[in-house]
C-alpha cells in the first residue's frame, strides 16, 4: 500500500522490470492542460538507458502511451494512465541470481517482507519502477512552469571524491544537459565521465550528490507541521532507489556555523522581501520563502558490481555470488530527471493544497509573482 | 492540513506556543495497553525546559492529562487525546517583535501563507508543539518495546565541530542519560557542554548532530515505492523544527566508495541472514533487513540570538531586531526525545501496515524473533 | 483509525460519554475566518441533552471550549482543536449493565473488536461522540454561508407513521425551530410531539426520518468516482449512531418511475441552466448541478427501551436486561443539528477540493453565482 | 482526486467509455495469493455487454489482462495492473450528442466540473468505468472466501414495482445466476424479464433494487466512529452510477417499528452470540456482529430513453434530445456483480485494518469462526 504518493495531485505507479512494462495512474490533475506524449517522451528520453556512453547500453526505447484521462490533446481531470512497455527483458540475465541474495539490493528483504519475490531483474525494487515518476512528473513540471512561473532543475555535483561547484541561482538547464554526466562544470563534467568509463572497465560503481532546485516558487507553499515542504521533499527523495540522504539549504553543513552567522537577515529588495543569504534553502518553518530552493540527494554506488562477493542464498546457505548484465557504473546522470520529477511531484501537490485552504492570493503583495492563469474554457 | 501524520497509528498534533496549551489524538493505537501518565510524562520530562542548566530557564512542568482512550488503565482502542497545558507563557516578551519578521523564524513564511499569525512565541511555529509528537511517542515506544522487541534510542553525536565517535550497535540508554547534553561519550560530553555554556554567554547558539537508532527491528518493515521506511523516517525528521538534513546508514558519506567497497556482503551467523557491515543502515529496497536501523539528523543553530539583525517589518521597511526571552541556546539535548519519539511513531505504524499486508509471521524463520504477543483479554 | 474524516478540511474527533470530556480537531480551516466560542455553542445547544420535554433530561450545559487555532478572534489556519467537559456523568446508572450486552447497541461488538469495552454510558459509541462533529461543523456551516452563500438545512419529516409534507426547496429554518420536535408543519409537529410523550410514558422508543437539504451550491462539486457528493453524504450520515438508510432525490421512490417519467429536463431559466424537476436531488454523475441538495436519513427507534429484555453477559450465559438512565424516546429533534453539521463538513471539504483541482471559476458563467470572496488581509 | 479507494487494500481506477479502455491498480494485495486471469474474467463476464437478451447488445468480450504484480500465478505484494481494452466503441452514436446535455446524465456537471469532457459514450461517467472495480473485486473476494471464509452475494429483489421475497440467509449463488435477471425468485424473475423486454420494446427503461450480502464476516469488522462497516458500504453503493439509495438491516422500514420491537434480543446460540432477529443487518455500533450482513440499494431508471426530450445545449439554449445507441433498458442484472465487487472492496479492507489494530483474533471464543490461513511460504 505504499505506491500511492500525493494528497491532491496522486500518483499510483505500477510495474516490474520483467515484467510486462510500467507506468501510473495521477488522479487530480487540473483539467484543460494541453498535453500530448512529446510533453512525456522528452523526459523519459532524459532517463532511458542507452542514451550516452556512460549508462547502462540496455536497449529500450521507453516509448510512453498515454490510456486515458487525456481528450483531443487536453486533461479531462479524471485519472491519467501513462504505460511503457519493457523491451528489451533478458531475464536469463538474472537466472543465476534467482536464488541468491545479492548484496546491498532488495532481494533479501522482499523476500523477507512479501515471502516471495520476482527475481528477474529486481522487479519492483529495480529503477525501472521511476519511469512512472518521471512521466507523471513531466505533467507536474508543466503544470509548474506553465501555471505558476516555477522551474525544476538538477544537476549532478558530486562523483565520488569529483566535486562542483556550481551556482543554484544561475545555473542554466542547456548547461546541465551539455554533456552526458549532467553536471553543469565542464571541466570537472569532462574528469567525471574519465572517472565512470575506468569506473566500468574496474567493473565497479561510484556514487556521487544531485543537487535540486526548483525557482520561482511564491512564498506560503508548504504545510507544517508534518508535511513542511522540506520533510515531503526529503521523503521523495529518500523513496528513490540508492539514495541514502537529503539536506537543504545549509544542510549537513549548518553544524559548521553558530546562529549569528547563520541567520539569514531580510532586507526589501525590488519590493520584495527577501533574504539576504539563502542558508534556509528556500524555506523556512516548512514554508516556502520565495527564494530559490535548493538541496541535496546522495546516491550511493550502484551495489551491482562484478566481482565476486560473499551472500546468502535462499535456501539460507553461505555462498558467493558475481553478477552479470547490463548496468550502469553511475546512476547520476539518469537519476537527474527523476530528481526533477519527484520536486516537480512534491511542489504541485503543495501549490495545489496552499490554495485549497488559503486562496491563491493569500501572499502579501510584495511576495506575488505575476502569473499565468490557467486556462480559459 | 499538514497535521496528521501516518496511516494506521495516526496522530494530529494541535496548539500554539502561548495558547491554551498543546496535544495530540492518538487515532489506531492497538487496545488493551496498559497505558498511565506516568509512561507518557516521563518522555514528556526529557523533552522540557528547565531540566538542566544548559537548556532554557523557562519553567513548565509539561504535565499530561489524558483526556480520553484509556479506561482503567488500558487503552480501548479509541482515539487518545493528550494535553498539556501551557504555563510559563509571557506573551509581552515578544510584544516588541509583534510587527518584525525574526530572521530564519517562521514569522515571515506563515504571514506569507495564511495572511495572518499569533506572533506569540512563533506560535504554532513553535518547537513547543512538539509535545504533542513526544507524548504519542512514547505510546508508540511502548507498544515497539513490548510487542515486537524493538528499542528506540538517540543520542548527540555533534555539537557545532565537537563530534563524537560513539558505536550505535552498543550504546545504552544511561550512558546517553548519564549527562545533559546526551552524549554518551562523556569526555566529549564534558567539552560540550562547556560550549554551549560559552555560547549562551556569547548570546550565540549552535547545531549539531543526532544520531537515532533502532534495534530489534524484524526484517520486513517498510513499504516500497513511496513508503520506503527511509522515507518514512526522513520526513518524520525534516518534519522537526530547526532540522536541516537526514542520512542514514554511510548517509552523505556513502560518495567516498567504490560499490565493492560499500556493499554489505551477507552471511549466516546464529541462523540468521546477517549482513557483514551495516553501510544500508538497517535498510535495503525501503525495507527493514534485520540489522540496527541508524541515521543522522542534522539541525541548525537556533535562529534566536542576542544580537541585533537586520530584518523587515510587516509594513515592508527594513529595519533591526535584537531577541529577547528565554531560549535554548543549542536545541540538541531536549531534540533527543523528540528524534526518538518521531522513530517510534514511524516504526509503530510500519509494523501495523506490515501485519495487515503481509501478516506477522512472513518472515523466513532465520529472521524470526522471539516476541511476545498482544495482552491476553 | 476511523476517526478521521475529510481530504482537506480534516477533522479527528475524540472522547467518550463519561470519560473526561469530548472534543475535536479540526485540521485545514482556512485562516482568517471570524470564529467565536458563540459561533459553535449555538450549534451545540440545539444538540443538547434538556433542551426540551421531549428529550433526555439530562442536564449538561455542552460548553465548548477553542483550545487552539484561533487568534484574536480569527481562525490562524492551524488546527482547531474544540473541547466539551462532560458534567452530568452517572456512571453507576450503568453498574448493572457492565456486564451484560445492550441490545443493538454496540456493547458486544465493540467488545469483539477490541477485547475490550468503556461500559460507561456506551463510552465511545455514545451519542454524546456526536458534540465534536457539531462543533467542526458550526465552522463549515460559517465558511459555508459566508464564502460560497451555501445554507444547510435538516429538519424531521416523518416519526414513527406520522409524515409531514415539506417542500425543500421553500422550507425556512425559523419553522423548523419554531417546535421542538423540528418539523416545519405545525399541525403535524404538534401530533409528533404527543406521540413522543406517549411513548416516553411507555418506557418505549420510536425511529423517523430527517429531511438534509444544501441550497446554493454551485453546479461542479463532488469527485467522481468514488468520492461522488452523494457517496460522501451518505457515508457522513450513515457514520451517525442509530442511521439505517440514506437516499437522495427520488431515492427508494426511484423504482416507481421509468426513465421517461424519471428524468430532469435541462431548461434555460434566469440565464442558467436548471432542472424542470429534481428527481436527481441536486447531484448528476456524483457532481452538484446548482439544484438544491435533498436527501432522506433512516434513524431507527432508540435501542434503550424500559422493559426486559432478553441478552446475554460477558461470560456469554443467556440473561435479561431492563434498562434505567435518562434516555431519548425519539433521537430525531436532537440528531437535525448533527445532520447539517455532517452535511456542512462534507460540502467544504468539496469545495476546497474543487477549488484546488479545478480553480473557483470553473464553471461556466450561467452556473456562477455571486459569491463573496474570502476576507482581506 | 476522487478515483482511489481503501485504506490498506487501496484500488486506484481509470480509463473512459470510447478511450482506449478502462482499468485499475491495486495496491496492498497480500503477497502469495494465487491469482490468474480467468479469476478476474468469470466476474467480468457477469458485467459485460451482450450477455443476454435482456442488456445491452453491444460486443465486448472485456478481455483483462494483467499487467503487473502478478509473478509465476502468485501476487507479488506490489501493485497489481488490471487492463481491459475497449472493443465496440461506436463514437459516431454520440456525434449528434457531443454539444447537447442528455437529461439526469453527467455531460453537464461534468462540463460544469472540468470546463472541458469528453463527449463520447459519457467519458468518464459511463458505467464502463465499473470494470475497473469488478477486476479488483475479484480479488476481493477471493481473499475473503480463501483467507475468511466469507461469501459476498448480491441478487436482483424489484425491477420497477415486481418484487421478490428472498430470504438473505439462505439464497444460494447458483439460483441467482440461474436466470437472465439474476433474480433468485424463478418465477417472479420470468415476470421481470418480460417486464424488461416490453420496456425496451417501449424505448423506456426502468430501475428496481438490488439486495447485496455478506455471509460469515465475524464480529468485529468496521472502524468507528467514521469508518462504520455500514458507512463504508453506503459510500461504496452510492460511488455506482444510477444509484439513489442505501439501507441496511430493516433500512427504512426501521420508522414502522418501536424500540421494543425493533430490537435484536441476544441469545446464546450454538456456543456463539447470537442475535434472534437481524433488523441490525449484520452490523451494530459500526461494526460486524457476526449475522449476515444485507443491504439493499436502490437504482434509477437508466437515463437513456428513445425519446425526445428536453434540454440544454453547450451554448446553453434550448432544445431537444433523442437518444440513439445501444444501452440496457435496465441495468440491474449486469449491477449485481458490481455490487458483490464493491460489497467486498470494502470488507477486505476491514479485516485487514481490523487484523492491523487489533490482531486477527481479538474475537471472543465464541465469535471465532475457523478460517484457513494465508497460503504459507
Amino acid at each position: 500500500m505504499g505506491n500511492i504518493l500525493g494528497q491532491l495531485f496522486r500518483i499510483a505507479t505500477f510495474g516490474e522490470s520483467h515484467g510486462g512494462g510500467v507506468g501510473v495512474v495521477v488522479d487530480g490533475c487540473p483539467p484543460r492542460l494541453p498535453l500530448t506524449v512529446a510533453d512525456l517522451q522528452v523526459e523519459l528520453d532524459r532517463r532511458r538507458p542507452g542514451q550516452s556512453e556512460i549508462v547502462t547500453p540496455r536497449r529500450e526505447s521507453d516509448t510512453v502511451q498515454i490510456l486515458s484521462g487525456v481528450f483531443e490533446g487536453r486533461t479531462l481531470g479524471t485519472p491519467i494512465c501513462l504505460w511503457v512497455r519493457n523491451e528489451d527483458a533478458r531475464p536469463e540475465a538474472y537466472a543465476g541470481m534467482a536464488s541468491k541474495f545479492r548484496p546491498s539490493h532488495a532481494d533479501y528483504t522482499y523476500l523477507a517482507k512479501y515471502g516471495f519475490r520476482n527475481w528477474q531483474g529486481g522487479g519492483r525494487s529495480s529503477a525501472r519502477e521511476t519511469i512512472g515518476r518521471v512521466a507523471a512528473g513531466a505533467i507536474a513540471k508543466k503544470i509548474l512552469r506553465e501555471y505558476y512561473g516555477v522551474e525544476t532543475l538538477a544537476f549532478v555535483q558530486q562523483v565520488h571524491r569529483l566535486a562542483a561547484r556550481v551556482d543554484p541561482e544561475s545555473v542554466r538547464r542547456r548547461d546541465i544537459e551539455a554533456n552526458p554526466i549532467r553536471c553543469p562544470d565542464p571541466a570537472m563534467a569532462a574528469r567525471m565521465i574519465r572517472l565512470v568509463e575506468r569506473t566500468r572497465r574496474a567493473g565497479d560503481s561510484v556514487g556521487g550528490l544531485i543537487v535540486g532546485i526548483a525557482r520561482g516558487v511564491p512564498a506560503g507553499w508548504g504545510d507544517p507541521v508534518f508535511d513542511r515542504l522540506e520533510a515531503d521533499l526529503a521523503k521523495a527523495m529518500l523513496s528513490l532507489p540508492a539514495t541514502k540522504g537529503f539536506d537543504i539549504g545549509s544542510g549537513f553543513g549548518c553544524v559548521n556555523y553558530t546562529g549569528r552567522e547563520h541567520n539569514d537577515a531580510f532586507r526589501m529588495r525590488g519590493g520584495r522581501v527577501r533574504a539576504v543569504t539563502n542558508r534556509s534553502g528556500g524555506v523556512q518553518g516548512g514554508i516556502s520563502n520565495g527564494e530559490t530552493i535548493s538541496f541535496r540527494v546522495a546516491f550511493k554506488p550502484v551495489a551491482t558490481v562484478m566481482h565476486e562477493q560473499n551472500t546468502v542464498d535462499d535456501t539460507f546457505h553461505n555462498t558467493t555470488l558475481k553478477a552479470r548484465g547490463r548496468h550502469d557504473p553511475c546512476v547520476l546522470p539518469r537519476a537527474v530527471p527523476i530528481v526533477e520529477a519527484m520536486t516537480a511531484l512534491v511542489l504541485v501537490d503543495h501549490a495545489l493544497r496552499h490554495e485549497a485552504q488559503c486562496g491563491r492570493h493569500t501572499q502579501p503583495p510584495h511576495a506575488r509573482r505575476p502569473t499565468r492563469s490557467r486556462p480559459p474554457r
